[in-house]
């Protein structure tokens, strides 16, 4: 009998590995951050004792969630606008407050708030770019996500850099400093086609590819950046994307909605992985994403949150769900998207698409142990006849029992571990009143 | 100082009226099923005293949702079969299944775990259509829910009735013997356009105006549906529905998919009630209803669930923040559906859609006590700059802590007041069980 850090009981662990194993009355074996074991509770607990049994009759284990397009700290800018168009939102409201409130202090409390949210609701990595990685990097590290952190790209200055020169030598000196870090891993992140010039969506490529980092970017968000990039370069996005060169299995692109299918194609071609949102292109009317095509294709098809400012949550659960069910209707066909479907692009392809492939997005063997236990005793999970399909179309964020991340126990039975979530909390309302005073 | 039933406390009271008052710090006074006052938490204070008062900082109230279409015993059938075609979905699993399993103990045993799941989710009111209305409605008072009740009308036989003179003669029984209930109100539910000959549905009509009841129908939830009354009557059915006398304000007509600009002008003219079912639209991939369009025309939208089976599960939290993004998205319009909108249509116009305008969805004094108290201190509802963004877009079920209905407590911290939670539980498991090994 080998004592190890915590064993996980539950009533169906879904690998989501290559085979789809699941086990009844099943167990997973954690040990120093990583999955020794997992097979028939049965099995596990012959070889393995623990001082930390969690879960048993009435849960379902699965892999941590991947949360592929997110803007962490913009959880403070949680329905400080709805329901406007776009562009308003965006000029009027959202980035006048980015630019009057945007602060290390900000990113520092903000993430951490967002985080936190996260692991509520099963999220075990993200996949962030915002600015400020240092406070990005270190808020994930105390709550205890594991998260790729992208530094930010622009051509025009903000707080952080005045020119893409500047951005790109600290985007540089980030990824020296985080390299080797087991949680967090640094990557680059050109905000998108319109927003950087050629030369430094080049430079930006160059940077990914001499330190090997993933590269990040927004695509084909609206149907203005379809004609602001066919004024600027006579062609779509994507077209000019892969004309100098960027598109490589390395990058994950957000969004995607207005992609035609021989853009598609390309991406496909590349083997670039999308980040889709579809509940942040919902609310802001950008569009429907042509998921189905995209998947047909054999392209990589993840979630995002994107930020909360324009979703409003970051619940991988929900995005699962509606997705699913909108591209259904989409499609007219209901034979899309299965769940079991689903599952995987939320868990094994998210690690992959994020560079994570080898490290997290399922429960295997020599894998970090990143997982989620869910309390399926609920009225709304009864009867569960497929635990997949419980979990795609009915199980909520609050479902999510305790959370695993890298071996450690972050979130048990909904409380944080690693820190004081009245304190988040109360420094989230602190800014709120803030922030509301400053835009009412 | 009056001696009270219940007040409750809430840093937000959403009353819903017809002006959206709404207090800051405000409370209710609850006595003898009714709404005595709303207002500020001072002046009710002053007023009146209670021995249970409930709610305070970092709650939210609002009037219980209503739930407009809903087949309650489904539940029982969550996630059987997903992610099939309509037809076989129907033909190949529902429908043996319901032929199989019907019975008074299954109606009675379902619907409790029905009611139970939609209280935890704040509904206070549903408008069901299934068979064996006796058993719903016991169970809707055993539970604590107000429940409108429809008989079900059919031209071919099951386990309740063989032909449409039986079923006719059972619903005009099953009206007089609940038509004075204070929880539940029996209505007339003629299945569909389809499934009942113009006869039966002019029976069901005149039963309807006979006892000052509602009709409770399906209209136009697929193409198949079109096609088929097309060729039976060369109508469509909204026309079909009209020439035959069906329509008024005391029809709640439920999906609504597949009606064109003239039908929708032929329904807001008869003051037809419309029960939008989004989530199980898009799981069946029947369609997405004109939702933009009937509103502009001014219909009274509201929210139904649908049954368990394709939703999957009941909850109109979770309708209101899909219905409100995805009609953004296909109205390419981000102002439409606002949440205020969405809030309406969830409660005030619902009560009203389902003849209950004069006794709930709103908070006003005289009303019948139907109340939702939401626990907001939470790191998804953080910061809130407007409850309304915050309960349509980033609200879960789960974060409904306690409800009222007509004046009674019946969750109190998420715990069922009026039964026990774990044997309900249990029922649905072991049933669960039973279905699944006869269904594999």
């Amino acid at each position: 009998m080998q004592d190890i850090d915590i064993i996980v009981k539950a009533d169906n662990v879904l690998t989501m590995d290559k085979h789809f194993t699941a086990f009844n009355k099943g167990a997973i074996a954690v040990h120093k951050g990583s999955i020794l074991a997992v097979g028939n509770a049965g099995d596990i607990m012959r070889k393995y004792t623990s001082g930390l049994v969690i879960g048993g009759n009435g849960f379902v284990a699965f892999p941590g969630l991947v949360n592929t397009h997110s803007h962490s700290p913009m959880v403070y800018f949680r329905g400080l606008a709805d329901d406007l168009p776009l562009k308003e939102w965006l000029e009027e409201h959202i980035w006048p407050a980015e630019k009057k409130w945007l602060s290390p202090a900000f990113v520092a409390d903000a993430s951490e708030l967002a985080f936190l949210e996260m692991l509520k609701s099963g999220i075990t990595s993200c996949n962030d770019m915002y600015f400020y990685g240092d406070e990005l990097a270190a808020a994930a590290k105390r709550i205890g996500i594991r998260a790729v952190i992208g530094a930010g790209i622009l051509d025009f200055p903000t707080s952080t850099a005045q020119n893409a020169a500047e951005y790109l030598e600290k985007a540089e000196a980030f990824i020296s400093r985080w390299k080797d870090d087991r949680l967090v891993t640094p990557c680059i992140a050109p905000h998108s086609a319109y927003a950087c010039s050629p030369e430094t969506l080049q430079k930006a490529k160059a940077l990914s590819e001499k330190h090997s980092v993933r590269l990040h970017i927004h695509l084909s968000e609206t149907e203005w950046e379809v004609g602001e990039l066919m004024a600027l370069y006579q062609s779509r996005p994507v077209n000019f994307l892969d004309s100098i060169g960027l598109f490589d299995e390395s990058v994950t692109a957000a969004h995607c909605i207005w992609v035609e299918d021989e853009e598609i194609e390309i991406m496909a071609k590349r083997g670039v992985n999308v980040s889709h949102c579809m509940e942040s292109n919902l609310k802001l009317a950008s569009g429907f994403a042509p998921v189905a095509s995209m998947l047909a294709q054999g392209i990589r098809v993840t979630f995002g949150t994107d930020g909360a400012a324009s979703n409003n949550d970051l619940n991988i659960l929900s995005e699962m769900s509606t997705t699913a069910k909108v591209h259904k209707a989409l499609s007219k066909d209901p034979t899309i998207l299965s769940a079991r479907r689903v599952m995987l692009m939320a868990t094994r392809w998210g690690a992959e698409a994020i560079g994570l492939g080898d490290v997290t997005g399922s429960i295997e063997m020599g894998k970090a142990a990143d997982i989620v236990l869910a309390d399926v005793r609920k009225p709304h999970l009864s009867p569960m006849y497929d635990p997949y399909s419980s979990i795609v179309y009915s199980m909520s964020a609050a479902d999510v029992d305790s959370v695993i991340v890298d071996g450690k126990l972050v979130l048990n039975r909904r409380t944080l571990t690693t820190g004081d979530e009245q304190a988040i909390l109360n420094r989230a309302s602190d800014w709120g009143h803030r922030i509301a005073k400053k835009s009412g």
